[in-house]
């Protein structure tokens, strides 16, 4: 029987159930995934708190912004992918449920070097930190860009690492853990700040006297003052998330001064068509280094489902580098 | 013998004063030019008072951003004008004197249909408008923009309202005062909106339910919240200028929903090679239509340069509708 997991109500870990379900059907232009594995995210332990709810035409009460596994159906005039074809995506929510129906152009082959537990972890994490550094100017052209990572121990925070490297950039992280600097500088993180009391402005200055290219931040409100000072001139804040509160002062005048910009960007909203295109250019500029290993998902621990709680209290622990992944 | 006006102190008017000077001598790769007239800026009355002094490397005491004149001499290695060229063009400083020497490159040739004195109305605002619009993603491939142009009937705004007309946009703009908006109107402003009390976002929305695409601002603080609530899902802000304050809450929780972005721009402080690559994209965007006459720069007075004075307390009075000119 096809199972899924609920949110029942807001709160605790204590508020998620696994339940059977009906697996939903492949409409027109959809595939059926079997799911295998499921990346959780900071968005699920919102979702389940009550802070994050799905957008509308999303299931609402399954969490889940990710998955991999393996096409179980067709819908009417879905030609891209077969029967059994290993699969991987980003999704709106019912990720965490051992079937979803999702449009074809939103998914992505399973790397060959590749499990599905392994593949869960890719999705989400690189989709957003190639996202994110292409919106600040990644990949355009002119000199090697310096990107700020903050969280750089997160899911995103890694897999932005390994991106700003392969793009022959410079990643400077920052992260409360002294721990997960170090573990960032074996995967190529070229500076790293511990950040205390809020406060890696200075530090940055102390590396790079002029500021940095790109931030890349999951804080927001916290960071917003610490964030702009740390901008070079035409620099770009890529805000991601908002951890650190939603509400703060901003100095126009620096802004101005700067010539910078500060860039809100979710991917959860995003129409259908924007997804699309999304992980169309990501399958042409990511994907080949995902296929041939020089890019390798860091997962740090796999959960089976029905140990989910733990898994929820783990991520909120704050001790997780890299990927949690939640397996059927 | 040659004149410039000085600021000597900070203050009102009184401390203008035309004095005699020594004019600059063209350097390699700069042209000297005999300046017939030059557009007056709020940048210059804000200078004035003391509140924003010339960029390092430019002449700290002469006034000025624009002029249009004549090619009175060739630096070393100046091949792209000849003695006697009509030309016009943006400068961090110095464009209130009978003489300046800029980089070959960041001249513009003054339109056949246009004489010195109304071609010393087009480089700032038409600049600074296409390069704020540029900013904007007014150029960019995708749907027709629609355009909010806050302070419509300054210089920048009357420029905007003809480039975004020309670039097949929907431009509404606003104003404090109603025979700014109606005059607009004549311009080609399609929607216009009377701010009261600092709000216009209610009659953005009335007019345009999902908001607008771009806004350009010259006020800073004050409307920070109102134009981010106007913003369409991922629209700009291109923050201009700071007359209304330069520190603002920023709701970071809305940027991120509505996935905008905030741009804070300034032409004054740019590189040489900044903006000789702004006036190069200009020369081939905008100047044909400047060369046909299918743009009309809207001057509002023409003052003789011995009475700076009255043309200061003119612009500070709010009551220009398009440009200033001094001519000397």
């Amino acid at each position: 029987m096809a199972k899924a997991l609920r949110i029942r109500g807001a709160g605790g870990p204590e508020v998620l159930h696994i339940e059977d379900f009906e697996p939903p059907s492949a409409a027109a232009g959809e595939v059926q995934v079997e799911i295998a594995a499921c990346g959780l995210n900071r968005a699920d332990v919102l979702q389940r708190r009550g802070f994050y709810p799905a957008p509308k035409g999303t299931v609402a009460d399954i969490p889940g912004l990710e998955f991999a596994g393996t096409v179980s159906a067709l819908g009417q005039a879905s030609t891209r992918w077969k029967l059994g074809d290993k699969v991987m995506g980003i999704c709106a929510g019912g990720g965490m449920a051992t079937h979803i129906a999702v449009p074809e152009g939103t998914l992505l082959p399973v790397p060959r070097c590749l499990d599905l537990i392994e593949a869960a972890a890719v999705p989400e994490v690189y989709l957003t930190a190639f996202d994110a550094l292409q919106q600040g100017g990644m990949y355009e052209a002119g000199a090697a860009k310096t990107v700020l990572v903050h969280a750089v121990g997160s899911g995103v925070g890694v897999a932005a690492v390994q991106l700003i490297q392969r793009a022959g950039g410079v990643a400077i992280g920052t992260s409360r853990t002294q721990d997960k600097l170090d573990r960032a500088r074996e995967l190529g993180l070229a500076h790293s700040i511990l950040v205390e009391d809020k406060r890696f402005a200075v530090g940055v200055k102390e590396l790079r006297a002029q500021g940095v290219d790109i931030i890349l931040d999951f804080i927001g409100a916290a960071y917003l003052a610490e964030n702009l000072q740390a901008l070079a001139t035409c620099g770009r804040l890529v805000v991601i998330g908002l951890l650190g509160g939603v509400s703060a002062e901003l100095s126009l005048g620096l802004l101005l001064a700067k010539r910078a910009s500060i860039i809100g960007t979710v991917l959860r909203s995003r129409s259908t068509e924007e997804k699309v295109a999304l992980t169309k250019s990501f399958s042409e500029s990511i994907m080949p280094d995902l296929e041939s290993g020089i890019l390798v998902p860091v997962t740090d621990r796999v959960f089976d489902m029905k140990d989910v709680a733990q898994a929820h209290e783990y991520m909120e622990s704050n001790q997780s580098f890299g990927k949690i992944v939640m397996r059927w």
